[in-house]
């Protein structure tokens, strides 16, 4: 069992010059806290990672991709079990918090905790800063020689409108889907957050022994943004679609890492900003 | 001087069978440090207080605005001054960090830096949890009786439309705008963060004695989530139009305060979430 993702709520529709007082349904906006257990059995310890505010669903998958776009865990093999936390003490809490357990032979530094992709103390803080930042966590993509054609990009959101539940009824929230290089839709995970979406989808796709990223397609609903790149830079995703737009850094965070970007996907037109390294 | 808010790129344009290389414009994104400086002269001290990625321009009043947001300063008179800092040794970084300096009789308790809106230790986890965080910052709206007319929320993004400039441009950016009682708009603030956006306009509106948020209607850009509600009810703002979708707890939290909460206004329509508690 598990929180709903969507609610009915009563509210006034005004259209050209009616009222009517009808019914909607809504995204669930709710925070999720995410805690760590780790060390040996004898010397047990906890922390809290992060509170994020989520749509309820998938959250072991959240909370799986969150850990690992942070590097916080290198793969799922690195935890012995995710669970809500169950000594809370109210229905409300039960299910916005999970505990994640480390096996007893990872390490976990909590001071980790304190630094952050954005800067580091010896470089200052600059798109540059952040860039290096994240190479510090994992390399350049070099392998991926695959390139998505056209028509397969002009194919990927009629297969996200179609499976995109939660938006076809609120209307409010983000997506990432996953498509192999036939352009086939593998996995797409939705959430009011666009950081969770993808952190969603990257959990589901590390939890799950017959997916992988290698040449896979990555599909945002909206905007591309520095943090969405670097998520994927972590997962090996070496292709970025965009509806929306890029920023300046989204851009230069995919070319240092050899992640082909793309946006502005339109039914007949779209943009490329980056190729691959190996072009 | 600052630094530039958009800036040109090279990219590939994929159209119907026709490819082009040409030139567009990205809205920057890069990470702004904010520094606090707080305590007797003979003792000052300096705290780190966030990273955020942000859109060059208008700093300090994002500084301003969040550390009014964030209940860390109570209004402008608050600070001393506002500066980039110098002593950082490159280019790049020079007006990447700013530096607020409180006046010394103003308190600041930096372990109130761990608490956050979302969770406290003794409620636990949950949407009503993080509502009942921003009551203990701010109390609810109770004065505002005004309130706006159809044709004055129907006119609204026509005005947004003409003076968003750096959405011209890039097509990717978040807006925040200000609009008096009579829907003439007073202020707008563009960032690729939505969260930014309005504490850029909180900021701009605090630093600026002829404008205040009595009766005002906040237009916001995109979708209206827990976060951009909460800031609105610090702000004492009792109108928010939203071009997108609210949240479930986005409505809630407006409820809560006493804020009208409109969301997916279109040319023709618009639906009301919330009332105000006076009506």
């Amino acid at each position: 069992m598990t929180k709903a993702s969507v609610m009915a709520i009563r509210l006034i529709r005004f259209q050209d010059n009616h009222v009517n007082y009808t019914e909607d349904l809504l995204s669930i906006e709710e925070p999720l806290e995410i805690r760590l257990g780790f060390g040996p059995k004898e010397n047990r310890q906890q922390q809290r990672i992060s509170v994020t505010m989520r749509t309820p669903g998938n959250d072991f998958e959240l909370a799986l991709g969150f850990l690992f776009t942070e590097g916080i865990v290198k793969n799922a093999e690195d935890i012995l079990n995710i669970q809500y936390c169950t000594e809370l003490n109210s229905k409300e809490n039960l299910f916005n918090v999970v505990r994640v357990e480390l096996k007893e032979n990872i390490a976990f530094d909590s001071s980790s905790l304190q630094r952050n992709f954005y800067t580091t103390s010896s470089c200052g803080v600059c798109g540059k800063a952040s860039i290096d930042a994240v190479f510090q966590q994992c390399d350049r993509i070099e392998s991926s020689v695959f390139e998505p054609s056209p028509s397969i990009i002009f194919n990927l959101t009629t297969q996200l409108d179609s499976v995109q539940t939660v938006f076809k009824y609120t209307g409010g929230i983000h997506a990432s889907a996953l498509f192999d290089k036939n352009g086939k839709l593998l996995l797409v995970r939705e959430d009011v957050g666009r950081h969770n979406a993808l952190d969603k989808l990257i959990g589901a796709v590390l939890a799950d022994d017959g997916i992988n990223f290698s040449d896979s397609i990555l599909l945002l609903s909206g905007r591309a943004s520095f943090e969405l790149v670097q998520k994927a830079a972590m997962a090996r995703i070496p292709n970025i679609v965009a509806v929306g737009a890029p920023s300046s850094l989204a851009v230069s965070t995919a070319e240092e890492f050899g992640i082909r970007l793309y946006g502005f996907l339109k039914e007949n037109k779209y943009n490329q900003y980056t190729k691959n390294a190996k072009q």
